[in-house]
């Protein structure tokens, strides 16, 4: 977590064009458990290790995408703090109800220069991983279905500003500046990779000139088996994939990109990093993102799908 | 880290027996990077993914044992801030000389209650993991050598008082209690797991008459099949070997235990939680420890060396 | 397959002291698929990349233990050889009829000099392994269940006489001594471990007084993760453990041995050796199969249940 | 090995354009051992866990491609039988003499109707894989280089009447057709993977106008761990990846595809099946090679390099 108390992205919510196949997609294929859905008919998933009641929520819509995604606090008094200080920095803020969304306390929500729309929440209900508080089990097989991520990663997002996103994030929210790309000429960053953890990265942008944009939202898996292991079930569930099973130059996670159904692109991701705010963020020339293997350490090219295909 | 601006545990400073058996055994064996040795004759190494100059010091002595453990933090101010809270409350603190370590700024020393001596530091200079900043390589071949573990990831110490230990760590130094083992009369804590962190612990401390033992330096390994490409190192080398491999129950960590030449125990250790502070701390039975698989979750048995064997 | 047309170990039929508690075992926790059962109440079972109906058959009676083991040769042809090769050597073979094992042919069975019951036969109706034909699929995921052995690997059986065990299944049946553990005294072998293929053991002997007794029938897993994986399974379900995690000297495998309800021994085993029958044999002296890891790789131990513990 | 007493693909010549770059790519990137030069330049090379003297050999010429395969069988009767049973089946052979390969004893070479060069061997020094015979240690350290493959592990060749050449190899050689893919049409196999093991393959055939063409020499990796690890070897050496890291569909391996810097493919490799000559043949149509995943499973794509890049 970061020094602010910012802990974790906590949840997404995704725009899907037909909410019964993306269920299939999410709960069936991937595995995660599907623990409510509200009077919208919005669908609520969280993944094997979360403790938390909810990570995904699904919501049907005429195009796919990303509504919000939402980073969990550590405390009332931490929100209330946060909220005055993205004010401060020159954000309009709004608080959502508790209960808006299932087992969640209130919610503030701002939109960053990049388009999208974040909120910070300090309460959701913890429903536990399946493993007990006492005497727990390491994984509990029941929930050990599909792909069975352990958890939300990230989120990698596409829109225009990603300097003054950097700035909010760093400056007023607490996180650190882990790795990034540069632009074709070097003048600024393309893309920037921000922690608020020991994680490589919690939340990523990348310089698009629309608004809004999801590139990817991503999944931890335990293991580069289990990277492979999602790779097979995606192919045996015609899960159509964009890049991987391979290895991220940038960031040094094992990856395979692929699309849900509505063609919102979600990662299977397994990592090793441990960046600290001490240590000095890592730069990658543009053309090393292609030709260094900075996209995909193993085959050194830019698939184009990277810079171009977005929800 | 933790909110207060605690980094990580940063470096141990071990007593052994034979420097050149310990050097052998660190550099050679495990595979650590030996980037300095001191006046005193003390030798420095570092683990393959560490950034800055060493996480291991090796002072040769007539006993084994840990000497001090020291954490980094974020920069002076907090170690100024840290050094106040903690005489706030009630420790004495003691200020070593930049350089008095190699490479190394200001240390503020303090005794803590289970009688182990921890030291907070802000600078170290950064020599890098050899993959450089730029463009960087996921991993440096030249480094890859022996067991090859990534980082120092934790300690286990044994002492006496570890109620005010939890206390001081939680209070002061902004701590999470992660995970805990019982007394076999449920009355108090035996062993806590505390993190600075999202990993399942950055120390641990177990109650135990005698003051100042070190139970345990752990050392992060790739993955499960590098904890066991380090216990077939173990055995070509005729490393005493204590524990596993095997996993954890508490922490659900992969581990083996093995003494280094002076009997010093180490640990290397793969594990894949990431508990927040927001996360209800785990509770272990005294007979789960051994019977429930706390300590090794396959064989559910209390290796009687476990509680009883420390330098 | 060896040269002579024996293919693999096909199946074992074990005495289990309860067939409730059996079947719980092997199909409820270990991930056997049961493929049926006979008149006289067996049940059969196959592990999931078996293509054969069944390769562990389970009986019920009043002690644990090895009823027979049999080998599938290649076809009818080289049964009718192989038994008049058998009675050229001197043992006395039965034929038993086509149907005594469910979807069995024909079987000629014979004892060999450490007492346990042998049999080959060249007929099993092929069920498949859940993939398909034509397009297969990697693995089945309905298949994949509980600890999920790949196959049957090998069985390794306890009784006198094994110099004479190992002349037949060399000079008769074509098998290759790929290692072996001398005795204390270095005068005779203590433990032959034998292939007809190119794993590193297709079935093995040790010498021993009691006649026919089983130490242990093994499971091939896919991984080393995958042998965790097993192990922590074993835990959830109170299987009592042995040994393991660990590698075997001997063979390289790695491996844990725990026990079925009745006490049978059972092994959830993954090598890498490709053995072939020019290579010279292994030798490992008896001093080194404890202190040389030739059981236990990283701890360099003997365990006192592997020579004494058997059913 | 096979009943004929064929036992393992145990050389291969490589044609190489620059033996400095190859000596370089073989050795010092892949990590094979060199083991000889001869009069004539050749340079001989074997991986870490095989017994004999070499398993490639370098032969600087103006084109890459490869000169021939050898495969090792039991014995010099052995040797004797199979020309006698090749000159049968119509085939010219040719005796090569002992020594004119380092190490090696008398070859019988011949043509296979695709237009390969072919010879089958009796002899080879035993040169060890440093693991000694006696108390063996299960791996070398000084051994694992590179991307240090266990070994050779198969091939796969392009030519004209392949249909005759399976005749060749089930029929006079003893192999065994363990897979295939239909051609376009459905109507004749336009690849058969062979084996004489229990290997999913030992050698492979894909129908091609043009005689004598090498589509990869394949090398057999520990684990999918290690087959990233060489990935990430191949990428920090600028070695030309062609495919993967993937699974095949087919053989179930997991495979990275890549080139030497002569332009001969060559693979890196891990699989787990066993398949028996009593298990029927797996069949792909044309179209699941591609869309079905028989090449890249996890991509179902078919890479247009598959069919087309041969030396």
């Amino acid at each position: 977590m970061a020094m602010t108390g910012v802990l974790r992205p906590g949840h997404v919510q995704l725009r899907v064009m037909n909410l019964d196949d993306a269920v299939r997609h999410y709960r069936d294929i991937m595995g995660l458990t599907e623990t409510g859905r509200d009077a919208e008919g919005r669908v609520y998933l969280k993944c094997r290790d979360e403790i938390d009641h909810h990570s995904v929520v699904l919501r049907e819509a005429d195009c796919a995408g990303l509504d919000f995604i939402g980073f969990k606090v550590l405390d009332e008094a931490t929100l209330d703090r946060l909220e005055a200080d993205l004010r401060a920095h020159g954000l309009e803020t709004t608080r959502l109800p508790a209960g808006e969304l299932l087992e969640t306390g209130e919610r503030v929500r701002f939109q960053v220069p990049s388009g999208h729309w974040f909120e910070l929440y300090a309460k959701k209900t913890a429903v536990g991983n399946g493993c007990g508080l006492v005497d727990p089990t390491p994984w509990a097989p029941e929930n050990k279905r599909g792909m069975a991520p352990l958890r939300l990663d990230h989120a990698l997002l596409y829109g225009p500003n990603i300097g003054a996103v950097q700035k909010l994030f760093t400056e007023v929210l607490g996180f650190t500046l882990v790795e990034r790309v540069l632009n074709p000429e070097g003048s600024a960053n393309l893309i920037i990779f921000l922690n608020c953890s020991i994680k490589s990265h919690d939340i990523a942008f990348a310089e698009y000139p629309e608004p809004g944009k999801l590139h990817h939202c991503s999944f931890l898996m335990e293991s580069w088996e289990d990277v492979l292991r999602a790779g097979d079930i995606m192919s045996m569930n015609k899960v159509p994939v964009d890049i991987g099973p391979t290895r991220h130059g940038v960031t040094r996670g094992r990856t395979i990109y692929a699309w849900d159904p509505s063609g919102n692109r979600f990662e299977t991701f397994k990592e090793d990093r441990q960046p600290y705010p001490d240590h000095a963020p890592l730069t990658w020339t543009f053309e090393a993102l292609g030709a260094g293997g900075g996209l995909d350490y193993v085959q050194r090219k830019l698939h184009e799908t990277f810079l171009t295909v977005v929800t």
